[in-house]
This record gives C-alpha cells, structure tokens and sequence, in this order.
C-alpha cells in the first residue's frame, strides 16, 4: 500500500524558544502529523466496531430550544452573590472551557448592582436631552427602523483580573481570575445617528448615559466616542440582549471599560462637563501606589493570557501540545502575540487566528512539544498600535499591588493588563506563579 | 445655540433605483438624520422623567446561565415532530426575528432523524480506518491536544426552503421558509492532520462519515474536501458543540449541504469508492423535471434572502426603513448584494457588513424611505467567484416545482437557492409573492 505524502517541504519541527515551542507555521502546513508526536491510539483490528448504547435506542427529542448536553453541567458562570443580597453580583465566563472567540449568550459576564431589572421593551423608552437642538425620545419600534451596524467587541470589567493584585499568586481557574471579560457580536443602532438627530449643541463635549436598573448607573462618555463607534446596542449575537446584559439596550463603547456601556440604557443628557458620578469618581477609579488615583480610564488596554493549559487542566505526559489563549485590546486589532515556556527567557510568535477584528477577542495558538520537565508559559500581546502587556514587574512598580496600594485591602485594584504566567511540574500539574 | 453639522459633504437622498431605495453609502456617511426621514418622537418637556416601575425595585438576580427576557418567548425554533414520533424531527431557527450573523446556539437549526443520541463524552471514541497505514481510534482527551483552528461557517440543510417548489408562495415567515440555514462560530482539529496520522493510501478517493446515531447516517465525502477545509468540529460558538448538532463532535464540510456534515462522528471509513448510501441516493438527490435525479449535490449554492422585513412583519407608514437579510455561498465570499424595490424592474446595491467571511452568513442592508406605495422587494446575491442567484423563471425552468417534477407531490425538493420577494400593500403588510 502506497501512502500519501502530501508536503514534501518538511515543516520546522525543531523548537524555536526554549521547552519544545515550535514554529507556528506548522500549524499551517498540516505539518503536525509528520512531527510523530501525536497521540492517537493505533487499533489492533479495526473490524468489528462495537456500538456504544446510545446507538441503540432512539434518541432524545428535540426541543424548542437546543439543550446542553448533560455531561456539560459544570460549563457555567461562577457567582459571588447567588442569593442576590442588596450588592453586587458578579457572574464570571468559564473561559477555561470555551474556545475560539465567542462567548455564548447564556455564559456572557454579567455584573449587576441591583439585580436586572424586568423591563418590557413595549414601554421602555430611551430618552436624549440637555443640550441638544430637539430633545428626543424612542422607542423600540421606531429603533427598529433604523439603520443597524453589527461588529464583534469584547466588554471588559475595569475590575476583571484584580486577583492579580494580590501579593501572592492566587490558585484559581482563568474562571475566576480573568473571567469578567467576555466577546460577542452585537448589532445596534450607531449612536451618532441618533444624536445627530437630536441636533447636539457645539459647546457640548460629555454625554451622561443612565441606565433604568434601580441603582440607575450613569457614566460620563466622551462625546468624541459617542459619535465615534459608540452603539446602541439591540442584540447580543444575533438575538434580543439577554436580561443582565442590558436587555432591551445598552450601550456599547468598543474597548471602553465594562460599565461605561450603560445597560438597560434610558437616557442620554448630553452636557459640556462630565457629571462625576459615583461610578466613576469613586467606585472606577484605579488607585496608584502614592494614594492619587485616575481621574479617568476609559480603556481596557492591550491584554492576554492563556486559555489552554491553565489552571485546573492537567498535561498527561510528554508529546504534542496545542497551547492557546485570547488577546484583546481597547485600542484596536491584536498585531502579535508572543509565547514563552521558560518564564520569559525566550520566545516564539503565536499564530494569530483571522479574522483579526479591532476591540475584539483574538485567539492565538503556539504549537508546543512537552518534553515533560517543568516549564513556565506566559503570553504577551501587542496591539497595532503598538501598545504591549508591561511585564509584571514593571506594572507592579508603577499600579502596585494589595501590600503598597494605601487603603487597599485585598485585591480591589483595577485594569490588570500585565502577563498571567502557569507553572506545569512534571507531574503535569497546572499552576499559578508570578515569574 | 449653536448646532454642530458633522459633514460638510450631502449625502444622496435621491432614490438611486425605484421605490425610493438609497444609495448605500449614506449609511457610512451617518447622513440619515440629516435625510429628514427618522421617525424618533419630540419631547415637548425634557424634564422631569418619569420612573418605570422596573427602576423602582430590585431587578432580578444573577444565575449561573444568563436568562432571556420573558417578553421574549416567541424566539424558538418551530418544530416539526415535537412529540419525537418515529420519523425525522426539524427546529427552524426564527431568522425573522435575529440580526447581525451569528446564529445563538438554541437557536441554531437541527434536523434529527432518530432523536439526538445522548453521548457521554469519555466513552464516545473516533475510529478512523479502511485504506489508511494504520487505523487510528481518538478519544475526546486526546483530541485536545491536537492543533484547534476557528471559523465561521454556516451550515445548511439540502431541503431548506423547500416550499419555494410550491406552486403558489405560501403565506409563511422566513423562519417556515429559509429556516433550515444557521451561522456559527466552530472550532475543531483540521481533519488532515487525523488523516494524515492515519496515512492515507494513495488509491484511496473517499471517506464514508459514519454518525453513532442510531440510523448511523453515513455519507460519502470526497477525499480532496477533507484535506482541504474539512474539521473535525469540537466546539460551537466557544461552548462544546450542542445535543442536536453533533455532541461532541461533528464534521464540519464549509459550503457542503448540512447532512454531509455527520454529526456525533464516530467512523471515518476510507476507501476508494462512494458507499452509495441511502441519504445520497435517495433522500438527498435532487430530482429534475426530466425525471433523472443529481447524483451528488454537495455545494449549497450562492443565495440571499431580506429578512427585515419580511413575512409576519408590518410597516408603521412612509418614510425610513433599514432593509436587511442574509447572504451565503458555499463556494466562498460574497461580492455583492443587489435589491430591488420593484419586482426587479431596478436595483440598487447593498451595503455588506464586514468582515465578509467565506462560506458564512453576510449580511446585507439597503437605506429605503418608503413612499408609502405598493412595492416588492427582492434580494440577489453574487459570489466572489462570480456565481449569482438565479431568477425565478430560470430556476424553474431548470429545477421545476411541485406540478412539474414527476413522483414529488407537495414541495419536498432541495437545493432551491432562487430569489424570495416580498410585496408590501400601502397598509404595509408583507405578503410573500413569487415576482
């Protein structure tokens, strides 16, 4: 029997960075195979194949909605307040079980301060004011009939990753550190549209964004975004936004931080000064090592961390590897991603998955050859504008962490975008280390 | 008080074909306020707001699966056996009520023929054998290891729309029409590199996909279709592939018609010849008004359809509307939509959300200010590879309908991929019309 060899270029199987990271164009050239590192097991005899039991019995029935399968269960969003007590509630994206970009619907982050509010969207309504020529108002149904744009865009936590402040390295899932992120496609109304309607006054500058939960979050938004790639946001991929999502509109600032995108959005007062409020002159406002704080920071800047293996998988022994996580940025596309398996000595460039979409989750992969000795992996992105992830100590020297943060216990810092980096014993066990 | 004017250039308002569709390019100059058409109420007194009662008490609180609204129960799937009878079960996903591309995995479409078989995962194994060096058995455990790559993709049944073989347009909405298509987001290993470690004989020309459902449907793929594109898919917009479309894994042939992409893979048999099996000789083979029946059919053709608005939707009066709809080829991107407001006398052509993925939905939206006359809409598609839709009377005349394809009673033919038009009354009330 003659077999195939389809590439007679042999791809580079020798590592490009120390502990086994090979050149990513394998991955391109179906070169992995040859590499013999993969692992399937050879059957002794293929025939006869036996059925397994669920080929044996008619199956379940389909229902209205398509149901998870049940051995799926534990794919769900962790909560900090499951009782909904009078505070926050916070629901992390298991993104150590996700692939690929999208965060489904139903795993989306949420974080609500007041619980979701049961709006019926029949008698909702989302009001412009202030200094505007007409003051206006909408419905759903007069939304409809507007002209819709759709795009990809992560929303961030300004919070996600405070775990990241704490002095020591904390032992939790990417779940738990990193999982106030989270990507989807949503379709809107462009906001300029709307306010271009409205006629905005020349001397206005800031527009105040409210949303109709109880707590009625607002948030100062540059009008400059506003009539820039700001969204009315209408539906979370493809279909209606869910309920702690903002359901039936929110706003979508792309690469601004998470709560700057006003849910369940009622008004819009367009001003000429920014109106201070709670949210953002207190409760988002990261604090630096000498006690002063951030007036404003709207961007969740250049980030990344791997997904696969992280925390909570285990490697079962030497060979083949495919490593890969997400890379995102507020100010635009994901330009590269850089792996290391030594801690930071050296490196080699990941894969980058297309489409690479601006303010949008990026999923880059780094094929890897485990040669079962202890390693350490860290990611590092960089933006194409040219922005890169500090490095841990240099972002711990300038935003500090819970020991050098005055009045900071804990970890409740904000805007973690420096490396995540996880130690693999030669057991195969997964860790996280500050390295 | 002065009013900003943000472009100094006028967009075109004229009607650039009949009916009073836009020129497309108005939607990127953010020119409709400016048009004169919108519809958004004026607030004769900003202040003060009235409070919803939602924004008066707690909201409701966090679960580990985000929730829809409750207002929006009517988006479901329509099934077509929900009792689950012996016989193949359909869910249509509600296209007349999505947006943007993306297609939520409850919603995606299925058809089932003998239930969904209920596969617990660790137990479930991938043989792949026949004219290869060695037969090769994968768990789900081993498979992550392999390299993963993402894309969108849409997926399509052969029998989609087949009630546009019916002689007179059925009163239905695009959900009862066209809702046997879906749009996600996979990822899977590329099944070269399985088959490559299996080593493919070089005679061999076939692969026979084998599903452990239990009338294990099988089909004959061509052997060049899974070196080229074809993936082993895993995971299904970020989450592990859902019940009724394959769990745990499914093929995935972007472009090929939905059956050929068997779900809860099991075998990979490769030989060859085709199995001549009973899903491509019978039930999936086209029949044509000669009475001769396609052998093999495998390419869901270019098509679009509006789906906004579309059948079950109403018009509230004259002026703007945001005409939108879907477009897909299975042999690549799509180049170009045109619309027609008049039955196809004139077309204007749409402006098409980007990124423009191969063999994935795109959407497609036409600025239109209505008049307030009877008009019909109609949507036709072109490939970069410079296919295009055919008319209905072309495609009729090649394909036939329900009186002129011997041995088919009703509409039960496949493939069709010709134009929908949608006639609107001055009442606004769409009706389906074949035009």
């Amino acid at each position: 029997m003659r077999i195939r060899a389809r590439r007679t270029r042999s791809p580079a199987f020798e590592p490009v960075a120390g502990n086994g990271l090979l050149d990513r164009r394998i991955l391109l050239r179906s070169g992995i195979a040859l590499a013999g590192s993969l692992t399937a097991t050879s059957l002794a005899r293929a025939e006869p194949l036996a059925d397994d039991p669920w080929s044996l019995v008619q199956g379940t029935t389909t229902a209205p909605l398509e149901p998870r399968s049940r051995f799926e269960k534990n794919v769900k969003r962790t909560l900090t307040n499951p009782n909904g007590g009078p505070r926050t509630q916070h629901a992390r994206a298991p993104l150590h079980l996700l692939q690929g970009t999208v965060t489904p619907n139903e795993l989306h982050f949420t974080i609500v301060h007041n619980g979701s509010p049961d709006i019926d969207p029949a008698r909702h309504r989302l009001v412009i004011h202030g200094m505007v020529r007409q003051p206006l108002v909408f419905t759903l149904d007069k939304l409809a009939r507007y002209p819709l744009t759709t795009r990809m865009a992560f929303v961030e936590c300004a919070g996600n990753s405070a775990p990241m402040f704490s002095n020591e390295p904390i032992q939790a899932t990417i779940q738990a550190l990193h999982g106030l992120v989270s990507n989807a496609e949503w379709t809107g109304v462009p906001l300029s549209i709307l306010l271009d309607e409205a006629g905005i006054d020349r001397k206005a500058k800031w527009v105040i964004a409210e949303g109709a939960d109880t707590g009625t979050l607002n948030r100062s938004i540059p009008l400059g975004k506003c009539m820039d790639d700001a969204l009315l946001a209408l539906y979370q991929n493809g279909e209606r936004i869910m309920s702690g999502n903002g359901y039936p509109m929110r706003l979508l600032l792309p690469g601004f931080e998470g709560n700057m995108n006003v849910k369940w959005l009622r008004r819009l007062l367009v001003t000429d000064q920014p109106a201070m409020t709670y949210f953002e002159s207190r409760n988002y406002s990261p604090l630096l090592p000498d006690g002063k704080a951030y007036k404003f920071y709207f961007i969740n800047e250049v980030k990344s961390f791997i997904t696969h293996p992280s925390f909570g998988h285990a490697l079962e022994g030497p060979g083949y590897y495919d490593i890969s996580g997400l890379a995102y940025s507020g100010t635009g596309r994901i330009a590269k991603v850089m792996v290391s398996a030594d801690a930071g000595k050296s490196w080699a460039q990941a894969a980058l998955q297309e489409p690479r979409l601006p303010m949008a989750f990026t999923r880059f992969r780094m094929p890897w050859r485990w040669d079962g000795g202890p390693v350490i992996l860290q990611s590092r992105a960089w933006d194409e504008a040219g922005n890169c992830q500090p490095l841990r100590a240099e972002f711990v020297a300038l935003r500090g962490q819970a020991q050098t943060v005055p009045k900071v216990t804990a970890f409740t810092n904000q805007h973690y975008n420096s490396i995540t980096s996880w130690s693999i014993d030669s057991e195969g066990e997964v860790k996280h280390v500050y390295a």
